[in-house]
């Protein structure tokens, strides 16, 4: 169980029994702060935009990625991921949009995608025209072309089937039950008459159908892809298909990474070079695919105590500053920062719990974890997306340090 | 159904159509801010505290309330509720300390009931020899007699039964499977031994159940006060029984609401005048029971749209705002601010979608509400509770104004 874990790789790995991330002795620099710590690593960040980029290459079309900085929105990290000039960032706030512009983003690279957007959140995107603005809702449409007739817009449709991580029913965003996101077939005239009153220009065709999927929902996020194409046929100036983000990645020893080979094929027959629809730009939005893998949360275990034949270490963290594995069934595994050496030193299972009054403040159950002790430290990996971005001060337990590495 | 809403009362009712609250009118209140709203009504904070007082006088035992600052942290709000003398407060971390001193509770008003309490949390804690501190795990007892023994402490005990609103899972805090909270039977001697290493007198024994039980849920409620009473023949030093907090409220038409009757009967029974304990103090540490019901969410309608036979109405502000209904199965059941006057104009089922780019994000599903249009407000009830307190910045769309009538 020590050697060769799911989830190592050559920057996130034991060197001696110490964790090792982004270069770093992971014990080492966490001595160096106090209370919880956000551990990112830029090499990481780098490297799965990459990544992606290559997928991307293998579709044969031209591509763009917009980074959703709703994963993590932490400003040197939004600052560096700037740099890379890999890709743009994805907004869905005017908030977000203050922070992508002062983090080094040009309105050009930048696109919106909203739901519940007010005509005040217009007003302050139309600020910037390079800034490209996908509608969820008619009402959407209407608005932009009552303050900017003329103008070129994206469309967000649903196809009404989607798919996410383990289909996890709140991770699908389109598909089961009418969902809030885009604009369905049924509405898809009454769409076309008002881009028409408004003279407004189709350029986008957007959709996004879930959260963290991987190659086992493949199949299922192939027909969802089939059914948006389905839409183009109408819009005689599309230029880019945006098939938002939802890349998923291994929360679990027996998930199957991303077969990128059949994604990029997936498109390539739907939307690209193999379509009718070849030519078009491909954009996708990816935030935990880019950030997630490239962050971890460490804490420090306060007490150890066997209770009624439970093992429980308590964390001087808890599940409001990584929401995901107490909500959405997407655990954040705890991983020993010191590993013993000795092989035959066995692991056994223990409960982490944060420090939070409630039930359901737990990390892991039963998880096999080296023999703990106050003050040692445990890292929770795939931390780096939806983690920060989404913490609360519930119980005034929020405090805590990001750190780029 | 537009006459006595299950919901209505003398202090959040309609007047010719317009909801009140508080003696405010509602919409014209919101008219003056802009963006999510938070209104808390003072009056009904202190009512509910009255409430609490006349069911804990029916036990005919000497009792104590301490009000759980983690439901509602607004410094207004706790200010207001010191000045009224009617209650104490519950703290959770060195946070909430330092927010209850700094809205006039005094030290001895004070007491801590913590999860994962680390030492530097103990170091500040016990600056104050006058705050009350109740110990979750033996290692907390060694801790606090390591730095201070021969002092008095409070023992949060684990009946291995519990219950919660509608016996929900994630509200149980003991019973099922093991639970991180509190002292089991099981450790009970070596929790006693430690005290005795230590010095220590145990003046209170404490537990909590779980969350917003009613009416429905005393029968396992008196079964776990049974359980805790028994660990009191063990405890030489003890004046208090602190039975925690999780008294619930009606968060839908049908619930039930608490029979503090039968309430106080329990109690008498199990640790009062009727009990071999009789002379102990009772305590209680309400949240939800206090603030809940006196606070509401006021939104803004930012899009109405027919999508696949589903009418969606947008507002703005998502689950991020108050993340009980998406996580909990504990609703804010939403109200419009203007009810038509015509009694046959019929409420239509409408879903109520926030602004967060989540598939969760949904406030209700096809509720009765009249014809909703752009820039109508919406207010959702029962949201003076673990909303504000609980909520993130997620999407940058955070920003909220609280306001105490």
């Amino acid at each position: 169980m020590k050697n060769g874990l799911w989830w190592e790789r050559e920057d996130l790995c034991y060197l001696d029994g110490r964790l090792q991330f982004a270069g770093q002795d992971v014990s080492s620099l966490t001595s160096q702060t106090a209370g919880p710590l956000y551990l990112y690593s830029a090499e990481r960040v780098t490297r799965n935009l990459r990544r992606l980029t290559d997928a991307l290459k293998q579709t044969g079309s031209a591509h763009q990625i917009y980074y959703a900085m709703k994963a993590n929105r932490f400003v040197p990290l939004l600052e560096m991921i700037a740099r890379t000039g890999l890709c743009g960032v994805d907004i869905c706030s005017p908030g977000e949009l203050d922070r992508a512009l002062a983090s080094g983003f040009a309105p050009s690279q930048i696109s919106f995608t909203g739901t519940g957007v007010s005509g005040d959140d217009l007003d302050r995107l139309l600020q910037y025209p390079d800034v490209h603005i996908n509608c969820d809702t008619i009402g959407m449409i209407r608005r932009i072309g009552e303050r900017k007739p003329n103008s070129s817009i994206g469309i967000r449709v649903n196809p009404a089937m989607g798919t996410g991580y383990d289909d996890s029913e709140k991770l699908i965003y389109s598909g089961g039950g009418t969902t809030k996101f885009g604009i369905y077939r049924e509405q898809w005239p009454e769409a076309l008459a008002m881009v028409r009153k408004y003279g407004l220009m189709v350029n986008t065709l957007h959709f996004h159908v879930g959260c963290g999927y991987l190659s086992g929902q493949l199949d299922r996020w192939e027909n969802a892809v089939k059914a948006c194409a389905s839409f183009l046929k109408d819009l005689p100036d599309i230029k880019t298909v945006n098939i938002g983000g939802g890349l998923g990645l291994p929360h679990r020893k027996d998930d199957e990474p991303l077969d990128f080979g059949q994604w990029a094929d997936i498109l390539s027959r739907h939307i690209g070079i193999e379509s009718p629809y070849a030519g078009l730009t491909i954009a996708v939005e990816p935030g935990d695919f880019i950030v997630k893998d490239a962050g971890m949360l460490v804490l420090t275990v306060n007490d150890v105590e066997m209770k009624r034949g439970t093992l429980f270490a308590y964390v001087n963290g808890g599940f409001n500053l990584a929401p995901e594995p107490a909500f959405y069934d997407l655990p954040c595994e705890p991983v020993a920062c010191i590993m013993p050496a000795a092989n035959d030193d066995p692991l056994i299972p223990v409960t982490i719990a944060g420090n939070i009054n409630e039930a359901l403040d737990i990390w892991a159950i039963e998880h096999p974890m080296p023999n703990l002790h106050e003050g040692d430290f445990i890292a929770f990996i795939n931390a780096g997306g939806y983690a920060a971005s989404m913490a609360s001060n519930h119980c005034m337990r929020g405090a805590a340090t990001e750190f780029l590495v």
